[in-house]
């Protein structure tokens, strides 16, 4: 079983990735697609005449403010465009895809937050109207039942309330907590970088091992913006019972094929 | 097991047939819930500045021209917007709803039609670059799996060609399609009108009832535009071994419960 997470940010070779699935796939392998959905929601939001909103926490992170309008357009854009067109890309390749989003049969659950704590102009401040969330419970039967019956599932960076509101989630958290509810083999989460750079971004500085145990240490030491989230999900997926965690440079030929033979930054 | 065909055009109560929907549910009724897209694919088209474009065939009849750029806007809108938040809403009253479109696990199958006859300032002409087609093959087996384990598909109105390209397809000739496949009990096409009407659009003139043996007699006498595909749906189904087909409002209190009680035009 392996679970891939790849696309939502710019430069990813979708169809590339796409063929390497269909060669797993092809090989018995069991694969669940897991990808994003920012950039094309940037750009759709903007045509929408409703740009997307920017925040820094109190803690010093940026992130997307998600009200309900941007809610519903990373919903179109997410669930519908970029899901639909990797199913139809996957089925061209004989990949007899299944397109899910984690409203699908609550397949992925958690907790809203729905209050943001941002400092805009200095000023610290509560933004109410959020929604996105963190997982806590994958519906791993539902995934079983597809993948039993030799559907490959693609899922979508969306998770469901406990009170059935939708949520915008992190697609690199949600593949690890897939991974780890699955109990993968391996999770491989393909990117715009070749994996974690000491130095970044300087691509020379890519450091190919790092042992569990001193994970904590590098997430501090070395990773910077989303890759902070891609090792903070490694991290969780390997105690969850993950065999290995791959991130990997995404925009090359036979992406997937490359970052299994282990090139890229191993976690294990 | 009711499959029924609600939502896509204006005017509908979906709150209300959501609710009919949970109720028929609980009390262990197998339920499919099939939607349109067309009337919020025409607003979001505008907005993104490919509004939609309508042609004339050789027969008559006005239709959508759906190149390749319209598919993707209507892929997002209608298996993107409208299924998840259908599905928020269904999780939200209780219903372990799971959306799909026609592509996913090749659900709908069918022919791409990729060129119209169409008349053009009183010309006839080829328009190419055409993506809609006729479901031909419905994959009962992954709608068996998904009500067998209890979950409630949600069906947007997309195909797949056997060339694995996305197609347009018509929501009430879906409905139609998969109610044949199931061998539904009933299917429920759900819009704004009362159902089929002697004199449109004089409501008072509905005809409650049509054998089967006229249907064809009626469509031609009273039906026009959308409510031919309906009445043609209806009669395809009930041939391939659907019960009973009701085409009913959709703007009421509690629309599927009167639909179900036999309030509409009753086709049998």
């Amino acid at each position: 079983m392996i679970v891939v997470k790849a696309g939502g940010g710019e430069g990813l070779d979708m169809e590339a990735v796409c063929a390497d699935i269909a060669e797993l796939v092809q090989q018995s392998e069991r694969v669940v697609l897991v990808h994003g959905g920012s950039h094309e929601t940037n750009v759709i939001s903007e045509k929408l005449g409703h740009p997307p909103r920017f925040v820094t926490s109190t803690s010093g992170h940026v992130s997307r403010y998600t009200d309900r309008e941007t809610l519903e357009i990373f919903v179109m854009v997410a669930a519908g465009r970029i899901n639909k067109l990797l199913v139809e890309r996957l089925q061209r390749l004989g990949v007899n895809a299944v397109g899910l989003s984690g409203l699908d049969g609550r397949l992925l659950e958690g907790k809203r937050k729905s209050t943001l704590r941002i400092v805009e102009n200095g000023k610290r401040k509560a933004l109410r109207g959020e929604y996105s969330g963190k997982i806590e419970r994958v519906n791993v039967r539902l995934l079983e039942t597809l993948l039993e019956a030799g559907y490959t599932p693609v899922v979508a960076p969306l998770a469901i309330s406990y009170e059935s509101e939708a949520l915008n989630v992190d697609g690199d958290r949600a593949a690890a907590a897939i991974g780890s509810a699955l109990k993968a083999q391996k999770v491989i989460i393909l990117s715009n970088v070749p994996g974690l750079l000491r130095d970044f971004p300087d691509e020379s500085t890519l450091i190919p091992h790092i042992p569990l145990a001193q994970a904590e240490e590098y997430l501090d030491r070395y990773a910077q913006g989303r890759m902070k989230r891609k090792l903070l999900g490694a991290i969780e997926a390997l105690h969850d019972g993950v065999g290995q965690v791959v991130i990997a440079d995404g925009r090359v030929a036979q992406p997937l094929r490359r970052a299994l033979a282990g090139y890229g930054t191993v976690i294990e």
